[in-house]
């Protein structure tokens, strides 16, 4: 059965767990407590150099990390994306988006106040990351303002990678109730069959 | 004819024209100039909202941004992408660990010194930018260490997206000296057919 290396409040190890239980794919997990050093033990790091989950342990032994790639190997050949070449390729756009702009403003600074403490310098930095991450989601509401889906019409992993921590945003001191196309499609994402929030395991 | 939105000094741009050009593709660069405030301009926001390049607008209208994105579109169907399932994803793996992990850290430690002046909290972030650097550096010298390419038995788009900001990482403060397998890596990218420097539009 795949593996996967994960921590339960991460938003990038919730993408997987969402994908494999929408595509209905059996997984084991397995939790490492981020907080107690576990994703920097010597075991740990011999499978994975960067030290970070999620990580997925294939049937064969193989390794593979970072969420945007796991996420494109399991959803090739089903309707998470699409066949046609340019679709995949905004497919993909996305999920960049999401790993660059949107992940080290909006998932950094819900991660640093749900651990604090907060000092001067890192109060700075957070406030930088909030008009980021503001940025981020008005980008994200207009693109959303004319279509149901962020490409094509059904959801792929593009709105699997951005709904992890788009939907926890408030936690990072965001507030999303001005971004109303982002909440209509939130809202889309969580009535998706087979949904599970990002508590479950 | 396609046309790519650039900036001659950014790596990010650079895999682009890399790729092209070996891919035998023509295209017309519009030359962006970012110091200048040329990729906030309201003509380049309304196409790519981000407002950064490189952003490629094919024969159609059609704006594909992120360079990862646009690396992987071009490379369908060509030898710098293998059709396996896996072997695609382990391409994905190290061009979203170029973007997460060396970029922000190697990329942005050089055009903070390329483009001065550093005050103190940046000196500190800068610092930080180092350790994280050299970090990646040695985790891409352990996985060469046994191999000509990052994935697989030939050149790939990950190599691509991996070379633009590691050839110029001494421009970054990074010594590159102690890291042999990138080197031979480095020269190997160098020599391969229709190689351009990153100095060349």
């Amino acid at each position: 059965m795949i593996k996967l290396y994960d921590y339960l409040p991460s938003g990038n190890g919730y993408k997987i767990r969402l994908l494999l239980t929408r595509l209905a794919i059996p997984f084991e997990r397995i939790e490492l407590d981020f907080d107690a050093g576990e994703t920097r033990s010597a075991e740990f790091l011999a499978r994975n150099p960067t030290g970070r989950i999620p990580l997925v342990e294939l049937e064969d032994g193989t390794y593979l990390s970072e969420s945007g790639a796991i996420l494109y190997y399991f959803a090739q050949n089903t309707a998470f994306l699409p066949d046609d070449p340019l679709t995949r390729a905004q497919v993909l756009q996305w999920i960049f988006f999401e790993q660059y702009e949107h992940e080290p403003n909006i998932a950094v600074a819900r991660y640093w106040l749900l651990h604090g403490p907060i000092d001067d310098e890192k109060r700075r930095a957070l406030a930088e990351k909030q008009t980021r991450g503001l940025a981020v989601l008005a980008q994200m509401d207009q693109h959303l303002s004319d279509r149901q889906w962020f490409v094509s019409e059904a959801c792929s992993i593009a709105d699997i990678a951005l709904y992890a921590y788009t939907h926890v945003a408030a936690e990072g001191g965001f507030e999303l109730a001005p971004f109303g196309h982002v909440n209509a499609w939130l809202a889309r994402m969580a009535g998706q069959p087979r949904h599970i929030p990002i508590t479950e395991g």
